[in-house]
């Protein structure tokens, strides 16, 4: 298993068939998750076309996630938690903690993703609205949104298999001034691996 | 005021403190709506960060969307209507239509997006995940969502006022091989007025 550290992002390659599985190590700890298709980093894995093409806020253990091309390029094929990730919020960036009232620089997903795309040598891309696995956004009647602790327990993976090559991003979210890693409001590691086709 | 076709879009350009009043004229018209900063088209009206900045689906009247860089662009002044609108999906495309089974060209949103911007001189951008007014996506309890036919009355307005300079797209959105214009499946004009500042 490899580390993705407290706070920090990392990026695989996937060939097609390839699966990565995300462990929330310690059960609390969100882990942003973005998909671009190898060849043409403009093609990405998309929260809005996904949710059109299942009908669903995330699919079904089985289903795909597609792209801005709506081609599937990840396959939900397992999820040991109970389930609740989150596809509604924008990563965290730079401008998010200054509105919470940060002064200096706070670590953040957005960053994370361009720090570990710069890892395997590729440039700097928009960020995409990622799939926030593990992440708990209660949905309310009147339609607010809430900020939640993650529901999960420590060591439950979620396996996603590539049916595209593409790069594979996860950010251990730094958030530490809202529950949404814990009520500890403490980042901690989280752990992948990468499964054979 | 002015029209948007039916199963077309326009485009205008709105100075700070103007606004544009979005008309749903027979009550069964979803329009996709998009806002790009004037003197950077990278900045753009983003539904995953207002949500964030919100806490909730869509602002409160009198609240703000907000753009990829957390800034706001339109303030959600007036809505008429039931307040029932979508953030959640994408604009619909060529690809949409081809997997719901059409073998001929069929109309739709990113296109219409991509007309309206050339009509002002704009080149083609990436389809930002649209503002879709009128659209109803019933959110069930297990997260699936619906396809819902619109729950407002002709003539209903909705009042969006800039913040920013911007140019703002409009689609009347073409869709008419699911209830989401309508249970007639017939998409109409829409209509639109600049309110000064």
């Amino acid at each position: 298993m490899q580390t993705i550290p407290a706070k920090h992002g990392v990026a695989v390659r996937l060939e097609p068939g390839q699966a990565i599985a995300v462990v929330n190590t310690h059960g609390t700890q969100v882990v942003d998750t973005w998909a671009f298709v190898a060849d043409d980093l403009t093609e990405v894995m998309s929260m809005e076309h996904s949710r059109v093409e299942n009908g669903r806020m995330i699919p079904p253990i089985g289903g795909d996630f597609f792209t801005n091309r709506r081609a599937p390029i990840l396959t939900l094929e397992a999820d040991e938690s109970p389930g609740i990730h989150d596809t509604l919020m924008a990563a965290c960036d730079r401008r998010r903690y200054e509105r919470l009232g940060c002064t200096t620089y706070h670590r953040n997903c957005a960053d994370n993703l361009a720090e570990a795309l710069a890892a395997l040598g590729v440039p700097p891309q928009p960020t995409p609205s990622p799939l926030n696995l593990f992440m708990n956004i209660p949905i309310h009647a009147d339609r607010s949104l809430g900020q939640g602790a993650p529901v999960g327990h420590p060591g439950e993976r979620v396996v996603l298999r590539a049916k595209r090559a593409c790069i594979v991003a996860l950010s251990a979210c730094p958030q530490d001034m809202t529950p949404i890693n814990g009520e500890n409001r403490m980042p901690t590691d989280a752990h992948y691996e990468i499964l054979p086709g």
